[in-house]
């Protein structure tokens, strides 16, 4: 079962390590180091860039002797939390967080953030949103100016499995082209942690858009259970840089 | 397995028909009625109002041999729709309803309802979305000048699991008063047909509200799949009154 | 939500305590103290014999300064674990346990069980198996010669949803009579926490069994998860007797 | 929404077809041609195969004018048999069929057959069992003097979340290495349609078998909800050689 555990999980930390991954990392351990001290509940998201996140937490807590709660917001970063040893926790036992670090598959000049390309969208806002802080941690390709410059797949919408076709009927008549999300490892649709599917609504990057508006709208659709949009949550957001600086982005 | 599919689903006709009984039939009757013809896509609600606009729906098919197709709300839906022979369709192939014919726990005079007492609001308020013509059936003991009057146990909330309690005081700090609803007939909450658990979400009565936006509000709550609110969806209600009469009530 | 925690978990201690619940804490408190030590991990299983079980971890950890791991079986033992401030884990952290401590809805004279009266007979039969010995706790109303003789509701078999009407007819085929258990508190079947349905599946009491056969010929049946017979797997049953002793039972 | 239904459904007929397609076309053609007539209902399985089974039922209601109902195992078999306008039914409307049709990841000298690499083993084993017969269409890479020899990855055990950990445990001491399906197109593993997960059990191939034991010892380890191994169920295989000729198997 070791494999299970280690699996894609582990920080590279090799001189060969590329910009992107150096990126990253200084990302989020500057989001770590900020963010993070004694007694601190941490909600840690999910993704490639929260491995490095978690690698510091893990380096903290023994030079430090941290008092971290860890609650994940998916699989993979319950793992995480698991294999370094760090001290797991869940949103019933607490539920209000000090901070929550997560990345994003793309964040706009206004620190509106697409989520859930992996499909955790719903996990992911609901720990952002019982967190005092919301601290967004991604490198330089997922910074735009506006939403839609980078990310192509559009907003990830999770739907109760018996309504995706009329959810879908309803983006289309709100000007987006819905596409159901299918799996590869199994036949028919990508099913989510909470068993439900995902509609990937693509749509027009170069139209003016209100964010709020339309993630309200979205949620509002009957069917929808969370869709990928987070506005107005995060508080700041860290970007590795390919100059291996990184680069501040607040409200 | 017959007792399975007859369990409390059959309309009682005999001469000691209570006058609540009277009351929900005649108001099922006239809305069937009215808004069914041939080739209708009829959404199928649930509760013991829906029972009797079954009823009705089967014998019309009979007498008059119209071609409907009958899609279910809940599971009870799909039984009746079943066991009186009526043709069973899905929101798969019938993503665009004529009418969806549904109870509700309570009306107000603006016609909104509280839905969501059995737990069935997420599919139910999808399947009215999806229909041209949403008709509410119930007795006289559902019409409410304003919501809470007569329906004491609050808002329906269904919300993912491992969300309860970061909802919960979600809800409180709304102003709300959230319950989690338990289980009678296994240990522990209310799981939906949707496996997810629901939040009984109480309010004060006596305070003016604008129902539309905290449907919105409490949709937009990450972690609720669905309020069973429903505001500016009924095209028309239809109440079964003491004295045998049908009183409308249209927007 | 405070209130939510509390909902029946509390045991009684008044002076007024009857009979059963004085032998329900009899039981369970012999049973914590000869299975558990410092560092056990111990399963937490579910039922009103079990509060007691808890109510002496908790004791027996103040007391004594035990370091334990819970690993609860259902939501309402993980309330228990949690409102007693005794220290959760999972089976992903502990996928292995020294004991779990469970009641039955009925034991036989050979410690053969039926359990699933509460919905949640796979956590709690996944949580056996995954412990080094299973201790049952009940009063004495639960102890039977065979199985049958005083729990008349049947086997408690979890089905997936789409299977139930299949399942049933198999089940009618092996010479039982299932009955889909439907809820109180929602429309429809009961829900387990796993998201599926629950057949209660009754057989004539008055026959010789090989219930270790029927334990398998039930899992064989495809769409069943898991059925509530508990054959070969407990170590020891502790009863609480009318009188105030406790009798023990080994296979 | 079109994309969504023609998503990989239609059956390729250029001339440009390859060998191992014309193989599965032939396969599936004599299955249809001798195990469906007039009034029969159909179980409509899953994978690349099936979908010529599906080119040949529409094929055959058009010519024939046959009255079918076709059942489907998963969401591309339902897609497939709404796209072509056949009668979608299901099993609670009709619990038994006449005959399954299905393919398989592997079948052996003695029509055992591994089933699961598409993750609908469960749904796809109700409807086999609920069906006289069960008749499995594949290509001739699929045949084999014994399992384990083409196909690779194991056995596909569905399992509820919670137990993956100690049912992988179980599986190694029964000897056999499992590895939890991880996705492509979502973060963690892989969901079924049933909201479990599955763990590949790779076993060693040259070793001799009873698999119909091998069968019921995984079902019999709590937390397994079914193993795609179907042994003593598949009343004949059709295999499509590469020469163009069909060859059948019988127990």
């Amino acid at each position: 079962m070791r494999s299970l555990l280690l699996h894609g999980l582990r920080g590279v930390r090799s001189y060969s390590m590329s910009t992107v991954e150096q990126a990253k990392r200084a990302a989020a351990f500057m989001a770590v180091d900020q963010h993070v001290q004694n007694n601190t509940v941490v909600g840690v998201g999910s993704g490639s860039t929260v491995v490095y996140a978690v690698e510091r937490l893990t380096e903290r807590v023994k030079n430090e002797n941290l008092q971290l709660k860890c609650v994940p917001t998916s699989f993979q970063a319950r793992q995480l939390i698991i294999s370094n040893n760090l001290v797991l926790a869940d949103l019933e036992t607490c539920p209000e967080l000090d901070v929550a670090i997560d990345g994003a598959d793309e964040v706009d000049a206004h620190l509106s953030c697409i989520k859930g390309g992996g499909g955790c969208q719903t996990q992911e806002k609901v720990v952002a949103a019982a967190a005092k802080k919301f601290v967004v941690v991604a490198d330089y390709r997922k910074d735009s100016e506006r939403l839609g410059q980078q990310w192509e797949k559009g907003l990830p919408v999770e739907v109760v499995p018996f309504a995706y076709k009329p959810v879908a009927i309803k983006m289309e008549r709100m000007g987006f082209e819905p596409v159901l999300r299918m799996a590869k490892n199994k036949a028919g649709p990508v099913i989510t942690d909470n068993g439900n599917v995902i509609l990937d609504v693509k749509f027009d990057a170069t139209q003016e858009r209100d964010w709020k508006q339309v993630e309200s709208d979205i949620n509002n659709v009957a069917g929808v259970v969370e869709v990928g949009l987070f506005v107005g949550m995060a508080n700041v957001a860290y970007f590795g840089m390919e100059d291996g600086t990184v680069k501040t982005r607040t409200p």
